[in-house]
């Protein structure tokens, strides 16, 4: 039997939560998946290719290149290891350039979605502020721009709540007008773990797609959309209440399986039938219980304001780094806040 | 047998959530226990006395007066039943007054407890900063102060991580030089159950006690240590993760009794042996498994950033009413931001 | 001899200081300019209008209606006050509506120009942040809305040096898009006269500019430019130093004629010649004082934090109010936070 | 005659600006006044001693050491300039340290003084924030602590009006209690030129006197009120409006003085009378005219929000250098956010 993941559940944005789900529930590896994973100073690079319709079936997620940096570390607010996430995420993030084909003369949008007055949706628009755009230079003397500058634009569209338009209908309308050869789109994600919240950066080559992010996109940013090619850069820093319980579940059935040597009728005998329900079939037990109390609300660390300037620093530092060949180690601090 | 709730792992701050636990611990009421509950309005008002020292070990709080107030609909930023509640608020506070003997003539000392620069931490800061303060008028020119107007004063001591120094100590050395004649504390708590976050205010007449609140303090403010009565008023803004989980098991055992009429071996083939473990054991399960995964964080919901603001007016609007004659609701919104 | 004052130096974006300014100059009441003022309760509106292309070249502004709410005491935080300048700016800003042709049946789009990172810059955002948007509504499913409600949109399209694309670009592509029959636009100004910051709202039915506001932008948000009607609102956030100096120069000019009793013998001994410059003359001199020394920095009062939330509420409540017939004075502090 | 500058009514709080005023008026060196100037890589450090009474009472400052360091270049953002800022504030502070005697052993507590929600005040909270406190791990477990760090405490204690109790009366009930050997306090000041803003530190071993900073405190930080030395930091960040236009005449009357050869006639001729008055009355005048019309207001450059931060940050930085030996170049950035 194929289970259809495109419909699971359990909301997540991230690529390589929705690979684990999908290898447990079918108890192996998935066909059409490829998987890349580089460890080094506790920095955990996987890099995914979803090369099949099937494999892009099971996962729930379209064809495409994904790369996911996790940094357990980056809740310890050290400024060491954040320069060296900068560093990888500006070797991951090249690598997309090159692969999509965008040279130095290509033009870049960049879009913060979200909205800056809610804390962990503010991610885009603080990547927005502290990009370093030049679009306005060329367009007023292009002539007088030094060289090793990209034209870069950016924009914080806003969110449906509080402009009444799409995120996605503002960003296809100055695209239209402005004509860039890139869109880097950047937003905040949730996730099914806890412990990834704010530690994990994800680069796709497939753009923002409707649904996901916090603000509930529904319209996505992608090339079929824009017209152009279109990278998302997400960092999850919420978890819905009943994914983090159903979640835990599964923590739990894992440690007592563990613990039960593979046998899993001690972990039945502790968990119930719950051990024995797929995790889609558990979590619609778990909202039926929650939701009508109120329970099942978003929920994100209490330090989120802190986690959430760092992160956008490693994102603009890396983004200004890889868009522009003048804007190195010795000086990407000097673009953002 | 008799369970000692002191030693109770569920971190929550509520007294309304350890009389919960400590009763269904127990299969039924307390002895000790005096409640009072009323209703109108959406709004719901718990008045719990503890009066024996029975009670007080079996709930792990000391004897005292507890006043909760539970508005569920306050996430919807609805302005009239916000206006409805502060009127509430004002009437259990001013009860308040008058059971401890604080007479119009009374001087009021104000502490917001915790860090300004934590969104769901920064209950206490924001209280002060909207409260109308008096103190220096009556020092500099007692004659002149208007009728109708109490000597106050507040104070935000910051948090032991910024300042190195206990809270309760900054307040003490405050006490002994400015001699109030009551201390009212204020402070961001932990629950047990999302639904009561940022929809709940807890009044109390014992003060700020060891060990309560987001900041985890290691003194407390009570009447012992400052020698002057102390209030304390705490709104829960976080929960932590491992209490979320534990929790949710608790709705689900309790769904699935009421589904089997009462009979609980359904429940059992469902939840397993979790379903016939105490709360405490069952967390301590629950700890385990998410502890050393880093999964335990603490967290808050990721609208905080309005709903801090919304309930640290009510009850800063709450605190000029009660404390100053002049103040009413005509006015009362003139005196914070 | 006619002075184009089109060419004035004297940094302010307001109506009422350029007509001050010109009658000065020209000794006496320029044709074309029609004048109507009223005043109760402390506020004191103008309603201006441009007539003549004579006038429009005197005063260095198009032909078009201003009209400018002055209240001193907004610095006051009085609520009172603050609630009967909102309903002074429903009326005037009603009256634009009627006098432009809107229905209620007419698309708005509310635009907020500025820099929500700049305290003095951030009205424009503030706005739209209060502002009761509704166009997804009518998107989704137009029957449902209910009566009273007209279908609005807002957009915060940010600075040319956070975007590198001018404001004025990307709300022509919003507005190609999504076609609203009118725009708002909110700006911050500059005006010449510290007394006026943050105290004046100016609305006029010309849009916004090209080098108004605090952004300085390069192209204008105008009917020529949109397609559509615009109606400019703006509050004086910040003046030049320059321009103060001047200013003040020019008070005690008047100062010490009247002292002198209207001989300007006095006068010229105290202020030499500096007395007999024109405006433009002395600001001339002073900039070439100060500019090389940079002091010619743009200034905003100390208290700009809670002056720039005050009066966006205002005016986010009273567009609230004005387009749609179901907020009124009852419920017009629901919406906005 | 001996002018007696201590009712001087220009308002700073920069001893530099007392001495050149002082000078001005005298029409030379001031006896008693000893000065030390240095100048490399766009940063100016003066170093002040204020050696007798007659020299304190002429530019009404007491007798002590001030250490001005003024930095034009730090309104650019510019990162490296910033590192260097902050390597001179190390060395500067920390001559302070030794010639007042405190050893590596001492107790310190930073206080900050200002309030956080006014922007161009909170200097003080802003620098307490990312100051490295240590004193609750010397409390603790004072063996465990390692070595080459100090004990340091930290209090922003707010301010007057939010408090309703001088800042001076919460600094010294904590530090009877908390008994630290030195006090460092930093403060926002008022300068009386613009281009001084933002870009420039003093600091001074005589502590915080009444009257100065934004808050305009009634008692001071000094020695003789708290019993320990203090040393004072404070920047200037706001400007007087009256100050700025009496300023800007001064500037002119040394410009024309310059153009005409030293010959000041054609300046009586151009600046009047006002050429003539000394600094003092003409303030007097300008006071004179402003005021009534609620022109004197306290002023602050537009761009605030993002100086106060940089210049926070280069003292935090440099405390935290200056007090922790094992805090040094390579990680002093990972204790500030």
């Amino acid at each position: 039997m194929t289970l259809d993941l495109s419909s699971y559940m359990v909301r997540t944005d991230l690529a390589v939560e929705l690979k684990e789900m999908a290898e447990k529930a079918e108890g192996g590896p998935i066909p059409g998946l490829v998987e890349d994973i580089t460890e080094h100073d506790g920095i955990k690079i996987t890099r995914l290719d979803v090369q099949s319709e099937e494999a892009s079936n099971r996962i729930g997620r379209i064809k495409g290149h994904y790369v996911t940096i996790e940094v357990p570390g980056l809740r310890n607010q050290d400024t060491t290891l954040q320069e060296k996430v900068t560093r990888d995420f500006v070797k991951e993030f090249s690598a997309f350039l090159i692969k999509i084909g965008i040279s130095s003369k290509n033009k870049v949008l960049i879009v913060g979605l979200g909205n800056w007055n809610v804390t962990p949706d503010s991610l885009g628009p603080l990547v927005v502020e502290n990009s370093l755009v030049t679009r306005h230079y060329f367009e007023l003397a292009p002539d007088q721009v030094s060289p090793g500058y990209r034209e870069v634009s950016a924009i914080a569209p806003g969110v449906l709540g509080i402009t009444g338009i799409e995120s996605s209908e503002i960003v296809q309308s100055i695209v239209e007008r402005t004509k860039p050869d890139l869109i880097i789109a950047i937003d905040a994600l949730a996730s099914k773990s806890l412990d990834r919240l704010n530690t994990t950066i994800q680069i796709a080559d497939i753009g923002i797609h409707p649904g996901s992010g916090i603000g509930n996109k529904r319209r996505g940013l992608t090339k079929e959309i824009l017209g152009v090619p279109c990278i998302g850069i997400g960092v999850p820093t919420v978890c819905y209440a009943s994914t983090i319980v159903n979640h835990t579940f599964d923590l739990m059935r894992d440690h007592f399986n563990k613990e039960g040597g593979g046998n899993s009728s001690q972990t039945k005998q502790i968990l119930g039938l719950l051990s024995e329900l797929s995790e889609n079939e558990r979590l619609g037990l778990v909202k039926e219980v929650l939701s009508p109390l109120g329970h099942d609300v978003i929920v994100t660390p209490k330090e989120i304001d802190e986690f959430i300037e760092d992160i956008a620093n490693i994102i603009a530092s890396g983004l200004n780094a890889a868009l522009h060949e003048a804007v190195n180690g010795d000086n990407v601090a000097a673009y953002t806040h």
